[in-house]
């Protein structure tokens, strides 16, 4: 059973690139063997990841991701069983969004700010897409 | 939550083009801390405009331009809870429509006018979105 | 309330070419001022008209057609609200129909000879649409 | 091929109680024959008609209808080709709304008057169907 | 043109008993006349309003409430044309609700209280429809 | 934003009935504060709980479940966003499953054993909705 | 594969009661071994019959009836593949229909003559539904 | 009322290539002043054809084909009341079929032959449109 | 993964009413424990079967049927993955099917005999449940 | 009446590159007379096989290959009845899959490993698709 799940979170203040880097190396070196694909994005202090894989993969990795210390008020955005993945390629992408487009943040949110808590899940994974689409994958420094 | 407003009313006799440009400036200067975007069409002293953003700060602004003394006749045309918006890019866009184009206003109207007091809501959308696929955005002088 | 109405009559043996140019002028002339536009073919005897407009002006002026002495058997073919013209650039364009490819005919009807009395006014609007996509729209002589 | 017509007129404003028994002894004498068959409604001073039958029958009817002095403003609300008639049984039922119910018209209509010049002939059909299933359908006097 | 419009608002502290009976009694006089009928309710300091008729009238109706000091926050949550109404026997009915049931309140928010402000039209209509449907209309004192 | 969640879980081996009611007596104090409600089964050692309430409420309480000791394996099964609850009345209802209908379990399942593991979560819900159907819901001793 | 087929022709004018009765003891014994069923309705001259059963035995019996001499004008009204039979319990039922309901027939016709040359299948069917359910099968003299 | 109806049949052993130019010759005299239009297939000792034009001219032409001791087995593929023809240019086109492409059969067939008489008239209809788009329509010689 | 498999094949003429003892003796022991259930229809010396269950029990059981000596044309009819089944409380239930309704057979076939080689799984399926509605279930002797 | 099935089954271990030429070799000889198409993939000791063809040719074929004692686990995963074949072109093509690209198997698995028995039989087909997409079809040595 392939499902796709979706959480935003609030890094805390003392998250710094090091602590990014830290984190997409062990994606990189934990997702593989459990099948999970998917991307993490970070901006203006805000994490939202998507992940894919199998039910039970994904479901023990988001409860011990909602356990970490280094961000907070976890919100699951949205969970679904899906036919096929839509980042099979990705053990973990990063999109780099140190600078959003106001008006692409504008097209969905009342004001030019990553806010995906108050928005609909339906909502953050279209910005997600259209992210995608326009930003560029990186890897860890 | 996001929605999208469009009104029409009729300017007083009195106003001029240093109105028009007022009113744009205000709006320029207004709109985007609040997260509004939209268009302006001023045409045989008629106002159509679409308003989009938060719902209260769509609905605050409407209510404060309802009362606004240089026009009267303040009618709602259409109010919608939406996914994303049209006119991201545009604190407020101002379509120039000294002449329009007879056969464009037959297309939805009865008689070559621009009427929106006259027909549905869903009208004055397809005719602002023609208008904007053809006439030029300007900014005020 | 935008409306569309074709209709068929026959016209009486005795009209000639100028009858013809003489409906054809009167309708440029009466036409617009009441924002009417449309289409009339003429072809083996047969008139097929349509006409696009507010509802009263299009109702009043086939009131006056039906009652008019150069034809009979007016029959109604189709009469709907629209939400958009498709003729919104002519006041009166007329098809010139002197000879009917007999296939296009055969598509629609049950022997290659335009009968509109003996199809549904659906088939009667095809037909129309294939004539002006490839007949020419010709003016009065 | 059965269509339903339906129109509104004003009738002239000597029309009596026994021009409209005159208007309702000829039709059921008329309309039999031609196998018309239908509903007329009289109410502060406006008709509204339905009528159903074969196209060349309503249409010839229909269009003597709109000739007769004894009314004017017709105008055409709704037509289409039916499957199947909704009023068979009456050669021309006639509906009794000396005093129509304000809700009900307010329910169709902006005021509690009979308008059918204002609304979508959709809504005049539905009011009339209303008014059929309360209203009690009389012979003339 | 049939709208149906809903707003929400807060009470100034100040509105007492006798003001929500002398706001009834002025829509009582004010509404018949220009077609206007509808549903108001009023909690916990919150009044929500449900107006239906004419596109003018409830727009000039609603600008004017919208400007009324006895509220603030005044909110568009719908606005739709309609077909027809559902309220067309209240000249402007009254929602007893001085105490709401928490499970009907659950059913459709976050928490036991009613808030429209964070919740979608559609969702406020829905509620006011079970309050109608379980609540008594009751009228001024 | 109102959610729906849906988790299974297996508890301790150790887990007594005390251990059960200490659960429910906790869900029943601090939920409603939450406006959290929702239903909890136990059956053969498993936990299947369905949440309902706010997105923020809803997620912080599945987080905090998903790391209590008391159980392993905890799974999502889904998660939507909604427009009303099924379960406004309760803080927690208890289903009493200590012995379950085969038939019931072999409908939705290979084996006629509780393995909300092996089936997609869209299952899951539906046997949850029989159960309640047909069990009664009882409270802690 | 099953097919259900309805067909119209006229009756010579010399056809009697007897010829009828040899006719339905024909069928009667011969369609039960092909496995063919159906009904035959007789009125005002005209024979309409619907005959249901496998693809080759329903053609060839349809080939053999166009041919008898005792009707003319055999028109094909509707041809279908089917998944289950209408008439699986009549070898061939005869419908009795010497006086027809004035309004049934106008219901679906111009005028209140059975005249299936002039309408579509799908009306002449629905016109024998309505005949079946209202008059009473009945066998031959 | 347009109609299209297919059938196949078999021709008789002694079926040579004369008897089947006089077939086509004796088609393209009387088909068109009947307004019938159409294809013929012929295969592998079978005839495939489709005939469109009124529904009596049709009608009455099939059941003149089916008596025609040319062929035998002659059964019913479809039928059905059209819009518009398929084939308004043809008099009656001839399929060349004398070496049909197997993996064409394959596709729709168990086995590679020609086989009308052992799958649903939808499928001969696709095979008829397969052929047409890629065989050549050839005359008598 | 729960499927629904059906399948027809014949009876050697050996098989007696001891073989069919035997056979649902078997599957009611060998069934359950593999979470299998479903139904046997025997009849003119057909079988019928249709077995529900997990993917893997079910295609093994019906491979080890289908290589079983006492019956022969063992055909697949439908093979379907499902969201629940419809047969769960009868490890194999046995219709009793001596002598089946003629009329119910014609519903479905060409003629009166069970013959599920000749027709769709999905007509198959219809069958067995009218035979379901109105057969009893019977244990064997 | 055309069907397609799909199935999996595992390699016993001591299964050659011999042993699959021989299949092959004994497919395309045995298949074409009975009018089976099909693809077969081998990856992984694995095979994954689609049938197309006639219901009692590809049934017959099933049961025989079920029971081929070469692999073992055989399961359904597909099995509909379908209006056109996908593979009429070949006898029994085979797909050349010695290294599968991860990702492909990961867009619609748990793991990067080919599982058909973990999976929907949808997914299984939707693998095949892309498998023949984008790897050869290659013949035996
Ligand atoms: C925002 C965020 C995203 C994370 N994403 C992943 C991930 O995709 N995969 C992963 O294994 N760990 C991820 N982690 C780290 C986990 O929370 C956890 O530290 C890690 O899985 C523990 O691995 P360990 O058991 O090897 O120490 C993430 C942490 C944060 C804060
Ligand atoms: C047709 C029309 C359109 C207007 N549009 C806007 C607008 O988009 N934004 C805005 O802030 N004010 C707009 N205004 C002006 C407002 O009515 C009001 O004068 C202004 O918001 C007051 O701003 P202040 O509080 O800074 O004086 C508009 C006025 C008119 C007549
Ligand atoms: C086939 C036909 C089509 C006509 N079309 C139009 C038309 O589109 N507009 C129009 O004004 N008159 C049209 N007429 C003429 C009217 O019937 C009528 O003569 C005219 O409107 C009277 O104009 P008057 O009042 O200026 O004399 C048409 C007449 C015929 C016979
Ligand atoms: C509102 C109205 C409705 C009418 N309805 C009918 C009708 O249904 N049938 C009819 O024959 N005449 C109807 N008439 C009368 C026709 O206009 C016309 O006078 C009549 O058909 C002429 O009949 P005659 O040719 O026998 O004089 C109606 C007239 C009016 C004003
Ligand atoms: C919550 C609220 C609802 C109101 N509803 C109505 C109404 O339905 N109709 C109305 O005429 N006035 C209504 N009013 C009063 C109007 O705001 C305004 O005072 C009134 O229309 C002015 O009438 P006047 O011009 O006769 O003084 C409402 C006011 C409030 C605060
Ligand atoms: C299966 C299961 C279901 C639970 N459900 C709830 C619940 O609905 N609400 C709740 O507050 N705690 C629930 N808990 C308990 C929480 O995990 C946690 O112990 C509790 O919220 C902590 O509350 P405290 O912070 O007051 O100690 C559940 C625990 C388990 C094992
Ligand atoms: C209107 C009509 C309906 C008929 N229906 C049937 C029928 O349902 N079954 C049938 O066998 N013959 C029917 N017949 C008779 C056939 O045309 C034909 O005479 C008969 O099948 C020949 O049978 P025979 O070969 O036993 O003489 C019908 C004839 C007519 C005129
Ligand atoms: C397979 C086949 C197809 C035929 N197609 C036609 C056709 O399309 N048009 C036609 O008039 N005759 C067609 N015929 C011939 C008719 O059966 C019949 O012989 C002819 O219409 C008689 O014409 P006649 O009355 O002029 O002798 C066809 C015959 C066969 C065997
Ligand atoms: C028509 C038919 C239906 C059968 N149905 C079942 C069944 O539902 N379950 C079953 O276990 N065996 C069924 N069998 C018997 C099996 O083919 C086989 O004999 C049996 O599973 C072998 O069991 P054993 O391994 O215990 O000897 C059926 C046999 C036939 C001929
Ligand atoms: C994975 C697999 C696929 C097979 N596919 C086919 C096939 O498509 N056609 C076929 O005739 N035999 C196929 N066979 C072989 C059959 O199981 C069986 O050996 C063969 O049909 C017997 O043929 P024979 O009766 O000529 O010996 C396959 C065997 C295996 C193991």
């Amino acid at each position: 059973m392939l499902v796709r799940l979706m959480y935003a979170s609030r890094a805390l203040a003392t998250v710094s690139q090091d602590d990014l880097n830290a984190i997409l190396r062990k994606s990189k070196s934990k997702n593989p063997p459990n099948g999970v694909t998917g991307v993490l994005c970070f901006s203006d202090g805000l994490f939202l990841q998507v992940l894919e894989g199998g039910r039970s993969a994904v479901s023990a990795l988001y409860n011990r991701i909602a356990a970490d210390p280094r961000h907070t008020d976890v919100i699951l955005l949205s969970f679904e069983e899906i036919g096929e993945r839509r980042f099979p390629h990705w053990s973990m992408g990063q999109v780099n969004v140190t600078r959003l487009n106001p008006a692409l943040l504008l097209k969905y949110s009342e004001t030019a700010e990553l806010n995906p808590y108050a928005v609909s899940g339906r909502v953050s994974m279209a910005l997600v897409e259209e992210l995608l689409a326009t930003a560029a994958i990186v890897g860890p420094a």
